[in-house]
């Protein structure tokens, strides 16, 4: 039976939500772990998950390969793999990379809205491409088995990760701009070389990414999927719902400014609006991939296409994607 | 065929050395990875020793469980397992005992020579046994599976450790009091407890622990390790060198000092030998393995102890030790 896989979600992570998790048939779901915390900060909140782990353990349990999202859907429970939304994890340390992917870090972004040591930000105005740094981090990435994510950086630095990276990359939770043309939303052109190199775009359901934001209707939505499919294929496209549930809005304050600014940064937002959005009324929690499931199959796709989106997709890219590239070194 | 395995040491790691390991006959080496370390620096150790198995992968690779001993020995080389000699690396934190397991810390000192944050060493003057938090830190590594070593500890809290730890511990590197009256080796009470509860003792080779030191003949040893199975049984017995091969003398004063003074401590040296003591000339190398195999049968043991002293009774140990202890949460 093909699984059902979120691509991204950064909640505030309780019973409730794990419960809703199964509620909604997610095998698997990538999570944030963290933003732009130091190496030592990351491992605190790496600890914070052993906790849920270890009073959870009949929900949800850390995914470290793609068998553990079968094992997930056999045992009932939800396989969790963690992502990092920045780099500042490995600082300006390589071999904190190996050592997070040891610890379970699966999805690294370049970048968040700004400059990194490894590329640009899609709110930067000068994009480098991919620094010295970043090209030999995306070496021992691709050494190790942790994936490129490009969902909030620049075009141009998408683009060199795309062609410099020796294993396809994702980008986990973005739209087409040219169904909606936000700032983090992806052209054409990247569209079209991320599923060529047999990468993954992760649709997001996140307000600012969608057409009328929080008044985005199912039907808007599903048929967008169709169109991007129309355009790049099926091979190339899942769910990245972007869901931040329960979160206050100190956290997406924590995400947009970290501690790179003294003033305030509204990314996405505005002052007049500047906490979450709210999420449309037919996503409010995992227990609603119920609804874009049936949503896709009314656009008149088939069965073994929505199957691929739901969930098909990811467990075949994290099948190729998690392990070391060269085969085990043991 | 019963595998060899050196219960510790501590040398300035060269592709010299793991030849010398694997010409030797070791199918495992515990090796010390961190003294007063913190967990950034005990991370930038393990990022070193990353970098060791990444250059020499036809000698070494890191070994996790006790069937990575056998794997060691099927394919030639020898599995390197991860210790600490001081809870340094824990800081003030029980979530990282977890953390380190994962990245392969199987046995872990509740103290060097001094009071840490758990227990005793055997140079203080009062000994507090098991702290609030050292009995904390033994329960989380009996449930992780991590060892409790007690081989630089004051008495009181080595008896507290075994009387308080659900499994078995360790004494990795030292000999008994009663052969040579070393700070560092044990009383009868102290072995006997500790095989009592199912624990091992690593003999040492370094010449403070012998009687003689640098003088003590193969023979002095081997006698040692016969009388002492007498004494306790010999499922109880292993050896655990201590060697420091090629390693500068300012090592054995981070050893010893740390960032705990601003004086000179010699510890188990003096002001007129401050460096490391010269081996004897029968164990200067992993190479010399052969050595105490044919002096321990020299003594009349019979061929089955030999081989559970070389490395039987370590494997039923790590076999024992290295999982959770409840089997598999997943």
């Amino acid at each position: 039976m093909t699984p059902r896989i979120d691509g991204l979600q950064y909640a505030n992570w309780s019973e409730k939500i794990f419960r809703q998790m199964r509620a909604g048939g997610l095998d698997a779901v990538h999570v944030t772990i963290t933003y732009h915390e130091t190496f030592r900060e990351t491992v605190l909140n790496i600890e914070a998950w052993n906790r849920h782990f270890e009073r959870c353990p009949d929900l949800i349990f850390q995914g470290h390969t793609a068998a553990d999202v079968t094992l997930a859907r056999d045992t009932n429970r939800t396989a969790i793999f963690f992502g990092a939304q920045n780099p500042s994890c490995i600082e300006d340390d390589i071999g904190l990379v190996q050592v997070l992917h040891t610890l379970g870090l699966r999805f690294m972004q370049l970048t968040y809205n700004n400059q990194s040591l490894l590329a640009t930000g899609c709110y930067e105005s000068h994009d480098t491409g991919l620094t010295r740094m970043g090209r030999e981090v995306v070496a021992e990435m691709n050494r190790v088995g942790m994936v490129v994510d490009m969902s909030h950086s620049a075009e141009r630095s998408t683009l060199d990760a795309i062609a410099h990276s020796t294993r396809p990359i994702t980008i986990s939770h973005a739209n087409p701009a040219h169904w909606h043309p936000a700032r983090r939303n992806k052209s054409d052109t990247v569209l079209r070389e991320l599923a060529a190199s047999g990468g993954i775009l992760g649709f997001s359901l996140y307000p600012h990414h969608l057409k009328d934001g929080s008044a985005c209707t199912l039907q808007q939505f599903c048929e967008m999927v169709a169109r991007t499919a129309d355009l790049i294929g099926t091979a190339a496209l899942a769910i990245g719902s972007d869901l931040c549930q329960d979160q206050p809005d100190s956290v997406v304050e924590w995400m947009r400014t970290g501690r790179w600014t003294k003033s305030i940064d509204f990314g996405e937002g505005s002052a007049a609006a500047p906490g979450f959005p709210p999420m449309p009324g037919w996503f409010q929690s995992s227990h609603d991939f119920t609804n874009i499931e049936a949503g896709l199959t009314a656009t008149g796709m088939h069965d073994p296409e929505v199957k691929a989106i739901m969930g098909g997709n990811w467990l075949r890219f994290f099948d190729a994607s998690f392990g070391p590239a060269a085969g085990p070194t043991r």
